[in-house]
């Protein structure tokens, strides 16, 4: 089976879900969305999303997309352990994996499961902040396991395809580990200034008005959507905690730099860093704005 | 007089020099740009920027604008001491402003001298980078001192306002407090995930692959122009240290919540957060790209 021949359901509706519903909907036979919020259900309609409850989506779906926060998505896979739902491929979109895809091998051994994690995004959340190019030219990563088949591979290669992303494929504790750094890390330190900005905007309230461009980059993840980040912290809280070492001791490296106050270590120390950065400059950045 | 009828002469034709010489051409008498490096100074004559040596140009000047990293500022301002420019206005541009103003005391008590700083810019640095609108809808901090006549603050105003600026009068030492957090801070924060971000890449080279929108906004501070930024730390070293403490005791908060693992109190201080930030969206944010 061809992806433009599959009936697609997908459940949670927010950014990505949402993004996915949209951009999908006219490639291939029939899609439709489960949402169990009302509004998130209505906004989705109005945008002219078929909306169903899950059972009943469920009943004619070759393809089922779990686009809900990581445990929600374990909760779903639980429930299908006794009651399995007759797709020939079952994608989620969970930031985290390891525990994803140990669920989905609980499962019994015909369902068509993998893991995946669209490396795309913004910080407002929500179908309002959906839209159909979100995922154009992202990374989308696929953890196959046992249960993987290999049509359902095949059709969530050309899903990822379909939204103008570009699949790789790779172990859940790669992608946890990896992820950590490169994305759960900087939440955690773009939380800690605003933490700390709390702090000097109680002091004097004149800080929020010279927070400018920099500060907003920096402190941008901290908006994210809270479920979602809750329950990344929580299911990959052993690697995300190594991460967090790694970053804690270079603050302490340049404390002490700062404290010396030397300018050659502290020049030494920063300029292949910055070297670094200025070389990925181009690259996709999202911002607050439009 | 007014700003339209000034002759200026900017020193430094950097990103803030160059695009305030763009910005201000058609907007005053007659602007010229001096910069010690050729490269720079070809690259501004080509963009129509008349370009002088310092003395030629410091003859025949109102107002002189010091748009050079904060230390060379300070070297300039010394040797200002004993062969002080004749101009009506003499504003420097730089990031921390304590040890400039204090400088700036130091000069003969008829040169009409006021610190400042635009809260603008974008990691890349150089002429190359510089932009007319650079300046537009941002704040504009002016630090006058017992030097700043009331000509020179009015010339300064008015300089500000062509800009598309505002301008916000603060005394030196607010200023550095509220910048150590709001942006000094945040480059440290950028630096320590560039340098976490190298020890995961050395280990799994598709670190670098999965690096994505999160992490690019997270770092971009760490490819700041590194002159400028080392300047920057030394020159407020001490209410960095402060602003550094603050930001390590919150990620040392958010390293106890992570290790106890439960999820009421990591929501808890997270929650907060989320809503200040997720309410400054829609701020003007730079991006890497165009």
């Amino acid at each position: 089976m061809d992806i433009q021949d599959a009936r697609l359901t997908i459940v949670g509706l927010g950014l990505m879900g949402g993004s996915m519903a949209l951009r999908l909907q006219e490639r291939c036979r029939e899609l439709c969305g489960v949402d169990t919020d009302p509004e998130t259900a209505e906004l989705a309609a109005v945008a002219g999303v078929r909306v169903r409850d899950l059972s009943s989506a469920l009943s004619a779906s070759d393809v089922l997309v779990l686009a809900t926060p990581v445990r929600e998505t374990l909760r779903l896979l639980e429930g299908f352990r006794a009651d399995p739902p007759r797709v020939r491929l079952l994608l989620d979109l969970g930031s985290t994996k390891r525990q994803i895809v140990e669920a989905m091998e609980s499962l019994p051994d015909h369902v068509g499961a993998i893991g995946g994690h669209p490396l795309c995004g913004k910080e407002r959340g929500g179908f309002a902040a959906a839209e159909a190019g979100l995922f154009e030219g992202s990374l989308f990563v696929l953890t196959p396991c046992s249960r993987t088949t290999s049509e359902a591979l095949s059709l969530a290669e050309q899903l990822v395809r379909q939204l103008g992303a570009s699949a790789r494929q790779m172990q859940p504790a790669q992608h946890d580990r990896l992820l950590a750094a490169a994305s759960h890390l900087p939440y955690l330190l773009a939380a800690s200034l605003m933490g700390a900005a709390e702090t000097f905007g109680q002091r004097d309230p004149s800080f929020w008005d010279l927070a400018a461009t920099g500060f907003m980059s920096t402190s941008r993840l901290a908006a994210s959507e809270l479920t979602m980040m809750v329950d990344v912290l929580t299911t990959n809280q052993d690697m995300l905690l190594q991460a967090l070492a790694r970053a804690q001791a270079e603050l302490g490296q340049l404390r002490r730099l700062l404290s010396d106050g030397k300018e050659r270590p502290l020049r030494e120390f920063l300029a292949p860093l910055q070297r670094r950065r200025a070389g990925l400059a181009g690259r996709r950045e999202a911002t607050d704005g439009a």
